[in-house]
């Protein structure tokens, strides 16, 4: 199973990220507001959750098709199942 | 309502979700397996909510007392209230 | 620490929900399409999370300020602080 | 695409959240702690999840698996990941 992604797409969604990350860190140094940064967490988490859900996208459309068409649907769907469910879980 | 975390246990924390968005990049330009990368983007989410969940409790302990304590009850409430909200949510 | 929630209109969300998830097996038996079981329990767990945020507005706003009042500092914020890390994981 | 699941173990699932869903109800009547139902309504969520995931993991072994085989894979894949957005969503 190879790649399937936009990656330019993807990878600008995650360097927007690692700012927000460095956005979080810079928060914190200048004493910000702890609510302000909890609530930042969450568009971070969402951003996150959205950046996966557009691999997931993608993955579905190519791999996950070419899989099956391949006849390798047994470890297709056994993969796509193990990754959906660390994907979607939160703790 | 002034910052209540642990600066330091905390920006350790977000240095090291920073260093996994970068891993991610990383990844993505080597082609790495997508389902590989949604397991991994769980892992972020995942850090990123425990550190919410750290920066809470600070908060709880610190902030929230305080301005209960000094009369500010309203205004504390209103403010962890919404904060919580934004925290917990997904999408 | 009382309850300290509005208990008609969570009760009304918790027959709501009791209703979606009856709503849920009888979808199963009548051999609905599996995807839009999979939004339903989309919809019910959103729901049902809703309901938790009604009752954490009521709980701060009430047990949460009461128990700070009387001194009980450190067992309410303790209590809160689990009863947020049970309510906001997924898995 | 027709349905694909375990519909006796999903019921049986089901028929457990809806007693859990009841059982919210009477704490609440019985003026139960609200922290504790907090941390029962995410013992209901994370059920619903699973439930979710055993549903989900029948739907791509069964639905996906023959619809794409039957060649509907545009339509196929397109309702997959609506179902997934819409599963995997909390607000």
């Amino acid at each position: 199973m190879k790649q399937c992604i936009d990656s330019k797409a993807v990878i600008n969604r995650l360097k927007r990220i690692e700012g927000q990350v460095r956005g979080l860190v810079k928060m914190i140094e200048e004493d910000k507001r702890c609510d302000d940064i909890l609530i930042q967490i969450g568009s971070v988490k969402s951003a996150l959750h959205k950046t996966g859900q557009v691999i997931l996208e993608g993955h579905l459309r190519s791999c996950v098709l070419d899989g099956i068409r391949e006849g390798k649907e047994e470890e297709t769907i056994k993969n796509l199942s193990t990754a959906l469910e660390q994907f979607s879980r939160i703790v």
